[in-house]
């Protein structure tokens, strides 16, 4: 039997674990051959395969990125993509199946391949955790981590100046980041996609906290937009004076705090940092888990399918379960969060 | 409504976290009245307590160790304990009831209290993820990471002597953090009490990591021991060359090895790092979650029962049901991790 | 003998840890009563003290920003200001002189107070590590960590995407952690303030190195400007496509790299994670020591100088000496390291 | 040009910056051909060599341990040892000198080849810091980091459980890494091999921290011993209940200093995770300028010698210089650290 592996999507921390996990369990209980696939569904449009064994995953449960490198193409796209294309790919190089790893994109692509006949099994990897068929993501903790520790130095700076400081941490369109980050730091406030604030609310507990003698922080999801106000914020939109925005929306926020509070306030974007580097235990374990468990997917023949945690169990969910609607952060855990506000 | 806090047993990371979560919710959102109650179970027989307001649990989310104190105490000991006792106590105070943060003995403790009349909530704290009613307890995470990074920098140690490392982690009953910080390190074996090993099952995993140009590295929880060789690795048994035994199993393995295999072999006990210093934020997150709830469980006059974290959710479970049999390692864990070695 | 203590300018880790230093050892071996000036000079103009004692600088030592709290207030300034209005506060409370912890600033506003008749002592502090007249500066060897652990992730992210990774640093006028943390990271090319390179040459390096294979790291200081363009990148000036500039220096340089290069290009902002949270064990110990030479400096009666780090001992400077020229990059510093560049 | 490069003794963090600054210089700028020599002295001795190249050292800068790997061989040793033979082998191979990565043994060996007409160039390695010829050597840095976030760890589970924290840190011979992590960590005792101190000394010192209400932190090198009992308490010598010492000098003193204080006491031995793992920044910064300089030495004919850091410069030094004392602390070093204690 042999096995391709790609990675897809942007890069999260616990890719190389499960590529890792896979290999070790295939090719040695189960004598799978795999070759790695460069740059996702690219290598596989372009045959762009290299050997891989044992002795190429040795050591990476720790290593941040990808060996395999990621890219964002549609493996429908493009003269030689297509499903067909890719089965005469796989054919000419005995490929049997395909494990992709990557977020909601990947998996669409994956689950269209496998309707089209193409074997595909999936392993998830979302860093803002926003698939609902599995409880957690790798690549998650890990950001939620850096997050947390980049708000603990905020926090004594904004202490020192008695400044509000604001985090602007990843999430487009889920606030999971934001929302473990903003508890496990005590936030006074935490501004995510799926809950709009009007300038006032936020404010208010800008101004509680630092009536408390707290040097306020606020945590802000990238997707954040302010109640009322969404078309303006667009990512085309005016900054708060006016002009082309070409900062997030912790940059749009901290001018109007301090305008409205006479708060000195300062942004930060977290941005990259957030989803680079060596993976968290939590991460490693969980990669390496869901590495080892596409193995015995494979040679269950469960394609179509996806490898997802439940609980503290890996189970199995057809790609038409994983790719329902997206997991966003319901407002029962909004609300509980709340509680440590104002 | 008046509500006494109190930790017992070994200190563990999110115990303040948990102190300030049920603070901040149940003085603001129910008005409730707290008191700290100094050094577990000693504080409430002693009446030693002290006001626990929000001003005194700022910042605490990222505070390791606990701001009330800890001890092994039990309440039933001493002149001045017991139930009756302590409900005098409680009455004289206006205490109207406990929440008592602790391990199995501590929430033992908490059910005969409760069973004889005392009103406790129980929240559960185990470092070594040993109890069955909860998928994780605040601690463990923290104390992985620790051990994993430590493991990390063996590694490196390792590979330039091409030594092989022995790292000794808790886990005198149960073998979770071993578990989960050998996957995440890359151990080459990981020993754990629930799955006895020979020292020749042993020694085959560091040879055969040692002929594929691998420093060794063994993972081993401070419970494990050899197989059929139980009672003379008891804890007052004599060690390798028969001298009365001062140190770990990991001094117990580390010449063993080096004896059988011709690898210099090296231990490294990694002790009370793991348990102290800043929670990680996944802890931080789940500590202050269960804070929350226990001050939701009060006003619902939940006695009797604890907090407990199922996948992603916060529940109650009775005492009862939380002492149950000890959260052991199961098998098919094992096996999974298994996988990796060799 | 009463001393008062301020924290002057921007936050820095070490301040706590220089204030115990003080604290304990002027208390305990001389005997002296210390306070605490609150927000800096602005504390000292407005008679804002506070009791400091021993028990109040315990566990500091680890502990980043200042109880003190700092502003950037100029003590002449204000109806209350000036050296006249100063002594007269601080004989109506009995102060015998004043601890200044501070950059630049601070310490010409120290000297100038000195001249008329103040007693101060100055304690260096700056982060960008721009003062001559010490070694290094506390603050300076935790930010360089920070930088270049937040690099070690930018590089995982940048290798698997084949990205080039654009780090900023702090840094307005010299290029110390930019240069530090560039090296220690392994930067493909470094932009300082103190040598001002064209866009030509910064893509020569990044097409080198991604010519080898790798990607590209650029880490530049804030006050870094392109040659021959210092006019237009002014920070009142135009951005790369003549917007009016928000960003900083790494925004205008990410899409000028991208569009000649043909390579993509990211940003990354570090900015206040920088300067905030516990110190490294390196600037704990050189600002304990800074503080507890400190007090041996005020009982000698050598106001008008500041104590400072030479080679490995700590030192005493006047005033005069220590705020000659910024301590900038020589060009030999920066000519060692090119030689790891292309 | 053909240079071989070892590294040898205890393996140190930032070996491999140093080999990376070394060969990247030297290869680019000066055309030298680089070979690596397997396992120190051994390889030498025994021919073992491969070429090391510009790509073999990309990345290494934060990497831990020795790509050339180390041992503690002595080139004199053996059949095939000797001046005489090295220079054949040298002759044979074509290799004009060797750049010899060391501590003292490695340093004192190298001075001997160099007497007897092998072409050798130092580069100081000491984790414990104890050369004289160099104000700071790599590695040291990294361990104090290490040493000292493990004390912070320690402090927080004292704190809970009002318990005396002992932790062992290395230095057979000298204190350094003690007493700058001691005094980043805020320890109430120092305890290093330069200054012996009784029991009641230290017991002292710990009933004073414990009676202001502190959890006591001794930090004790391994080479510390007691004052009057250096006898009983060497390497081969007896535990305080006189049996056959397995354990370090912490668990030494922890039973002594409980029996003595009534303190419950734990120790913790650091052990090897002080000398693994990805350097500090600092150290990587010291180990790359270290490298470079090495490689113009080389070009300079400057064998013989050693590159040293003094005060912010790398500097040159003969072996004699670099050989004399051994590094101690200095009595005005430790006695400007006991200000902190009692």
């Amino acid at each position: 039997m042999k096995i391709g592996i790609l990675t897809s999507g942007g890069d999260c921390p616990g890719l190389n674990a499960v590529i890792r996990g896979a290999v070790l369990k295939g090719s040695r209980k189960y004598g799978i051959e795999f070759v790695g696939i460069r740059d996702g569904w690219r290598g596989l449009v372009d045959a762009d395969f290299f050997p891989l064994q044992r002795a190429d995953v040795k050591g990476l449960s720790k290593v941040g990125g990808t060996i395999l490198g990621t890219s964002r193409t549609n493996p429908y796209e493009g003269d030689r993509g297509g499903a067909e294309n890719i089965k005469k790919t796989m054919y000419g190089h005995k490929l049997d199946g395909i494990i992709a790893i990557g977020g909601e994109g990947t998996l669409a692509a994956a689950n269209r391949l496998w309707n089209d006949g193409v074997p595909v099994l999936g392993v998830p990897k979302t860093i803002d955790n926003d698939l609902q068929a599995t409880d957690y993501s790798f690549g998650f903790d890990t950001a939620v981590n850096i997050a947390t520790e980049a708000m603990d130095r905020l926090r004594t700076t904004g202490d020192s100046h008695q400044r509000c400081m604001v985090a602007e941490v990843m999430g487009r369109h889920v606030g999971w980041i934001a929302l473990h980050s903003g508890m496990a730091a005590g936030a006074h406030i935490i501004c995510i996609p799926e809950v709009p604030l009007s300038i006032e609310e936020i404010c208010e507990q800008v101004e509680s906290a630092s009536e408390r003698g707290r040097a306020p922080l606020v945590v802000v999801a990238e997707g954040f937009k302010l109640k009322g106000q969404e078309e303006a914020y667009s990512d085309k939109g005016l900054d708060a004076f006016n002009r082309p925005r070409l900062g997030g929306i912790g940059e749009v926020l901290a001018p109007l705090i301090e305008e409205r509070t006479g708060i000195e306030t300062r942004s930060t974007v977290l941005g990259h940092i957030q989803r680079g580097g060596s993976p968290s235990a939590f991460d490693r374990v969980l990669a390496t888990r869901l590495g080892l468990h596409a193995a015995d997917a494979i040679v269950d023949g469960a394609w179509g399918q996806m490898v997802a945690m439940k609980g503290t169990e890996i189970e199995r969910v057809t790609f038409e379960e994983a790719l329902g609607e997206l997991h966003e952060v319901p407002l029962s855990r909004y609300e509980e969060a709340s509680a440590l506000f104002g």
